[in-house]
């Protein structure tokens, strides 16, 4: 699946994954009075809302971009229905040939991570049948735990030839109070670099790992120094627009190749019609708003990566 | 609830909790044959299966026990109908007035971790109508992302009377990897656990706060130096029984009021009837086994607790 994606960012030329994380807020009013026409001001009815706000927004931007990664917390939110919301969104993205990098940040002991890495990447038995139960190509791993919590993560991505990013340095504000501390002499999140690099190694596509890492956009020079530490991963760089990250300040998250790193941004692309730039458009075409967003986006990042 | 989880302990005189984490491979196979034929060997046929494991052992051991634990990663690998099984669970625990301890080890950025939140603590808004998605009454957290990641979670828990249990040393055998390294002469843990003390602080129930901790059974030393660094947060202490830890190990992490920790045991106790001391019951009365393994943990908490 790295392969996959390292080519679908050549062939689009946007090493970008647009966000879907649909807060009720970010749905224009229209979308949601349908959708609560039909099933009420309920839990199905916001699931219903934001699959249909999300499939919008894949229709008008999946020939732009190579990926999309969902935060399942904005769905788990609204329970069963609104994980119902959330495997459709993977399944409809599959279709339209994206690949789908469900953000999970989950993270545990052995055998509990197992469960985890077969519920979003892997396939469960059940008797004499297997099933695939929410089929994301990547997830994010949370690495608290240390390895035997990853380890599991790592065979089923060389299982079923997918993937994870590990957080290693993440865009919040706070990141820095456990990540940041020196451990003889290191800052925490190099340290779980180098062991990113490290439980990478035997688990290679054909120019990247499968282990890659979260490197916040907030953080642009420990990206230079992490981009170091971890040749061969991909760098999932969340903190892009709306977080504050700009175009010039990710061009150290790339290797010289143009490659190596794959930017994210959610609200600055699905809620894009709220901003002053994309009014224009108007509530009734968010979606058009959200593919301008990414044309310019895609042209931001393309002008960085011009002085590789 | 951190009140309710303190008078339930008293007055079932057991500082313990069981582990819902149903594997399928744990479910004896009449309950899970019963559930295939009529559902098939499908993930609804999982989800059944795992219900009704539940259900039994729950019946069998609700008048001894102050709380369960459900692992989410469980129910999560077999989809949205394993999801539907956790949910039901939860409910049943609560007809039963147990409390339920949502084992999710969520934490993501600040908005992100709001959402958590809200999906296992609070209710989430649609429209002009509240729902509680999951409606647990306390959750696991990771730590790894800092205050803006916890902040939104102790928020909920102030508002809805909720509690958390934060990860500061993990009952693995890799926990030490990152938790144990020193970080100006203190370990990882130890600094986490100061910030667990910190955040409780403004959030506390009669006698102890609802921000919580989780520290393994397998690493008693650390135990017994964690106790006097978060005074008046409840440990949960994972580890007990299959994975090691033994009720000797136990006593340092309670408070000299014999409050202050509760023991969580989960394949010891769910799948009981494998065990050869509990052999005899059968599988057939697997749910008696359970309640056997319960009695006995229980003994063995109270004699540790007489050297307080």
């Amino acid at each position: 699946m790295i392969n996959k994606l390292t080519a679908k960012i050549k062939k689009t030329e946007a090493p970008i994954v647009v966000g879907l994380d649909p807060m009720l807020s970010y749905i224009p009013e229209p979308v949601k009075q349908k959708a609560f026409a039909e099933f009420g001001e309920t839990l199905e009815g916001a699931g219903e809302a934001i699959w249909q706000f999300n499939k919008a927004i894949v229709d008008a931007t999946c020939d732009l971009i190579p990926a999309v990664k969902p935060q399942i917390a904005m769905y788990e939110q609204f329970g069963i229905p609104g994980l119902i919301a959330y495997k459709k969104t993977i399944d409809y993205c599959h279709e339209k040939d994206l690949v789908v990098i469900a953000d999970v940040k989950r993270g545990d002991i052995g055998s509990t991570s197992g469960a985890y890495a077969t519920a979003h990447l892997g396939n469960v038995a059940v008797g004499s049948k297997q099933y695939a139960a929410f089929d994301a190509d990547f997830a994010t791993v949370n690495p608290y735990l240390g390895t035997d919590g990853i380890k599991p993560f790592v065979d089923v991505c060389k299982e079923e030839k997918k993937g994870i990013f590990i957080l290693v340095k993440t865009s919040n504000p706070s990141s820095g109070e456990f990540q940041d501390r020196l451990i003889d002499g290191k800052p925490l999140y190099e340290q779980v670099a180098e062991k990113v690099a490290a439980w990478g190694e035997d688990a290679m596509g054909d120019a990247y790992s499968y282990v890659g890492a979260v490197v916040g956009a907030t953080y642009p020079e420990m990206g230079k120094a992490l981009r170091k530490v971890m040749p061969k991963s991909y760098i999932l760089v969340p903190g892009y627009g709306a977080q504050g990250g700009k175009g010039a300040d990710l061009v150290h998250f790339f290797n010289k190749d143009g490659l190596g790193a794959i930017v994210n941004s959610s609200r600055g692309i699905i809620a894009a019609y709220k901003q002053e730039a994309y009014q224009s458009y108007g509530e009734a075409n968010f979606a058009d708003a959200s593919r301008a967003a990414v044309l310019a986006m895609k042209e931001d990042i393309a002008k960085a990566l011009k002085q590789l």
